[in-house]
């Protein structure tokens, strides 16, 4: 379970004033610049993990649709609410999304989605993705997955569907910008 | 005042189940795909605008330190917590901020952040300004301005202080990869 504790990035003396389902709201008292105190109030939100899986030279990608949400393309991806292993969260979420595991994950980065929200998405690399199982899905969930080239992949920028986060987005463009920098990527996901 | 009617995103069931200084959440019971249901929650928060204030050929940016957050570039910004008319509220912030107004405004596009946080960032052109009066900052902002030239504002993209929205950043990005869009922004921006 995720424990209580404050959360990171909050100050000592916040607390919180809301517990929900995926969402936190935390509130302190801020000393402002002429010595006045004002309450800030901060979001705190589930972690998720996003994984870029491979087979072969090719990247997992999912068409689905969410009870609220029609018509999504997204990686592999999760809300981590089930543990603080944030490397567990995302094999749980690999193996009943597609039915396939790895025996080679690296953590790719952590993202803090940044200001007032508090946000992180861990971004992993699972190669190699070997099928265990067939896909095992929730109620709220129904999706279809497909592989993709790595080229298909960078080009998801350019689809409205594509669900990530922007930040991710943004590093999928600069990757276009630069080619050494889309090389670089290019060995880190598939290890060559 | 903003009214407390439904929020632009949420089903005709959703509910108010906390209301904060910034953010509110919403729950309601959402029919999942095998016709159970399950409590689904979304944040709401108040809309910002920011802005792209012009003087001649050049753009206010700004340096800020805020209570709880040191060292930050930004555009001319602010949450719009005083009215629902976001013109108003961007004439406002930007008059507060640098002093100046400008007759000559226009929405360039409205964002909405997405995913679970119903949150709409609207960004303004805000040509010619003029100043009117002195800055006049409230307790809880330290804010210097600069004009900076159209070429310097595109490589805030680079510039890890720079707050915008990432879906802000990314629209900066494509304009350094395409000669055309950039040519289209600079004549949005300043009218020639």
């Amino acid at each position: 379970m995720i424990t209580d504790s404050i959360r990171e990035g909050l100050p000592p003396n916040a607390r919180r004033v809301f517990k929900g389902d995926i969402f936190e709201v935390w509130q302190w008292e801020q000393e402002m610049f002429d010595g006045s105190t004002h309450t800030f109030e901060n979001i705190w939100r589930y972690p998720t993990v996003e994984i870029i899986a491979t087979v072969g030279d090719k990247i997992f990608i999912e068409e689905q649709d969410q009870p609220d949400r029609k018509d999504i393309i997204s990686l592999v991806s999760g809300r981590a609410d089930q543990s603080e292993d944030m490397l567990a969260e995302a094999k749980r979420e690999l193996l009943e999304e597609t039915g396939h595991q790895s025996n080679n994950w690296r953590l790719l980065w952590k993202e803090r989605v940044g200001g007032k929200i508090l946000h992180d998405v861990h971004f992993f690399v699972a190669r190699d993705c070997v099928q265990m199982q067939e896909q095992h899905l929730d109620a709220g969930e129904r999706i279809t997955t497909k592989l993709v080239s790595f080229d298909e992949f960078l080009a998801l920028t350019e689809e409205p569907r594509f669900s990530s986060s922007q930040r991710f987005i943004n590093h999928l463009l600069r990757m276009q910008m630069d080619a050494v920098k889309k090389e670089e990527f290019r060995a880190m996901i598939f290890g060559v």
